[in-house]
């Protein structure tokens, strides 16, 4: 983990969550910082917002912060007046805690949408972990899950300007997922000294081509936050927009958001198949990320794929009711490498293309013919445990 | 049924679907008028468009036609100019056992996508059923059918001139429903004399206010095909644009198409309950139709009614990220008449809203509280048995 950074899970008595929704696990988390940070942040495009994803953008405009505290369990959105002042509360509680000013504490919450906080257990739970602060990753990535099914961590070291750096990272989201971030969590810390607005642009770039380009239900939430703190405890010099060893970290930060995604994509809830789809060719790369997302949010292609049918068909209508310039004479299809259709017709492989989606993960791809726009996105397939879990469980 | 017009279903000796996948059952219609008719169509906006829909288009310019020929369980999609050429045979054939001309044969297809047409069955349900032309309006309607479990009939009858005219629709689609008609087939006859601009005008607007506003899974197909033919049998004086009787046709018209509408999303794949998204009072009527296609294209929405949830905070959250104006605080949400929120916050009547949606079919009312805009939007709840169907049933 980053030097100078500690993190710590906690729960309330009974949990943060409704009582008898969800069995008390750890539901509060804290993320510190032993000395001032930089602090960029994403927040949800969803017009609905949450309070503390309101707050959270008030504080971040300041570039500095110091703490995080998070809940799962409820997610403080439409909660009106009282919403705010609990998600102020909870900041300037977790502050006095600390002993730091309240303006360096930022919040997250995910859960269910429409219930007030239980303050008194989170301020428990708050302090709990506040007094301890010795959690391990995972347990700090453990305490952000909801429907999650295994906690979700990536990390980078890397030497820049001669020091030692590390890039960790932990995200939770697993349903309601969608481009811009939906229902998705994720809190990336780092020992690198990087000014504020450096490290705004570059969590900005991680995002586009990460948690902006994985679905698994095109519903986008109230909550959604990726966060990232730089301590400069690693003592290199401060990152700036024009210095030499800014695209090394952006690497770094792409590789661990990317993974963090791939990680909620194959979490998807209820998900048997990992499933990228890839568009290539296009007319431009706004077309082939429009036919791309199409792809991967189209229910008759996610439910072809938990049946193991290389039906092709369902690909290249999606791409067709997308926005995206679609000859059907000029495209290809192929699942992992075997090519189902060509010329917008069948090859006559889709046994061959079934027995690839039999055995693991795959690879749609779709070759527009048309110019050189290309795209990826991550999705997973869609199964009777999604209506299940989603029936059942309150967001 | 309207005067003059026969039909008839028949198959092929093992049917038109690719062998082992089905039943084997009629699937081969035939419509037809025992004199010229006026004939309007609206195809699917998907831009990969099935060879019966690409020729239909063609010959519905001349505005005339007398006789459709459909098949259910192959789309004739993604087939090349193989299919094109298929259709052609298909209507040319139809043409010449009704001893009509090929230009006044119209022709649809639904079905499993990139197969080829089995010409051989497909020509003999054709000759079948023009031998015969007996059939029950509801034997058309079963015809048709793909993964529908009912066949879908509506009519009307209404005086125009002193003259008795009946308008009757047959419409098949339970999956792949979406706006702009995805998967979905409908068929209106009608013996009144009516020009064909005007049969036009009136189909275009009959379909946006109905096949437009309902939507299953929001997958738009290559086949989606709503035709009228009007041939003026019941002896009125023929219907133009300015014509008095105009707005007493359409009314009918809007009738018939909004209750196959209402059959279709009732019918939607594996559905338990039909749900009406109504929002009212958005800034327009183009903000109010977007925050209610959001809603009800929302798989946590669709699943929470599944599970018998009030769970508005996903409604107001689907609102929220469609492109409608959404000020939390002015929302308002209606679970048949319990209202579940109130200027956006809970107003803690979840309960008695479950009991409305564990009763029956219900109706959610968005109230934005910033302006005058409305609209009504058909869906269904989403359930396992969805995707056992679409992981089995090749489309």
């Amino acid at each position: 983990v980053a030097a100078g950074i500690k993190g710590a899970a906690a729960t309330g008595k009974k949990g943060v969550a409704p009582s008898g929704k969800r069995p008390a696990r750890n539901d509060v988390a804290l993320i510190v910082s032993d000395r001032p940070a930089s602090a960029a942040a994403v927040f949800t495009t969803n017009k609905v917002k949450a309070a503390p994803v309101r707050l959270a953008m008030k504080k971040i405009r300041s570039g500095q912060a110091r703490a995080i505290v998070v809940n799962s369990g409820n997610a403080n959105a439409c909660t009106g007046a009282r919403g705010m002042e609990d998600a102020r509360v909870t900041a300037d509680f977790a502050a006095g805690a600390l002993g730091i000013n309240a303006g360096e504490v930022l919040v997250a919450s995910t859960g269910v949408i429409g219930e007030p906080l239980p303050m008194d257990r989170l301020v428990r739970g708050v302090l709990d972990a506040a007094l301890v602060l010795d959690g391990s990753v995972e347990d700090v990535a453990r305490a952000i899950m909801t429907t999650d099914t295994v906690p979700k961590v990536s990390a980078r070291t890397l030497i820049i300007g001669g020091k030692r750096v590390t890039l960790t990272g932990i995200a939770k989201g697993s349903g309601m997922i969608a481009p811009n971030m939906a229902t998705m969590l994720c809190f990336l810390v780092t020992d690198a000294a990087v000014e504020p607005k450096a490290l705004d642009t570059m969590l900005r770039r991680a995002v586009g081509r990460s948690f902006n380009r994985i679905t698994v239900d095109g519903d986008r939430s109230t909550n959604d936050t990726a966060m990232i703190l730089a301590n400069g405890a690693a003592g290199n010099r401060a990152i700036n927009l024009r210095s030499a060893d800014l695209p090394k970290l952006q690497d770094a930060m792409n590789r661990v958001t990317w993974e963090l995604s791939r990680m909620i994509a194959a979490d998807g809830e209820g998900a048997s198949r990992l499933v990228e789809v890839y568009v290539k060719n296009a007319r431009t790369e706004s077309d082939a990320e429009k036919a791309a997302m199409a792809i991967a949010n189209s229910m008759l292609v996610k439910t072809a794929v938990y049946g193991r049918d290389a039906n092709w068909g369902r690909i290249l209508a999606a791409a067709g009711y997308s926005a995206a310039v679609v000859r059907e004479e000029k495209a290809s299809i192929f699942i992992n490498r075997v090519k189902v259709a060509s010329a917008g017709m069948s090859t006559g492989r889709d046994k061959a293309a079934a027995r690839e989606m039999d055995s693991g993960d795959i690879v749609i791809t779709l070759d527009l013919g048309l110019g050189s726009g290309e795209a990826r996105v991550m999705t997973c397939d869609l199964t009777e445990k999604y209506i299940v879990i989603n029936a059942q469980y309150r967001t």
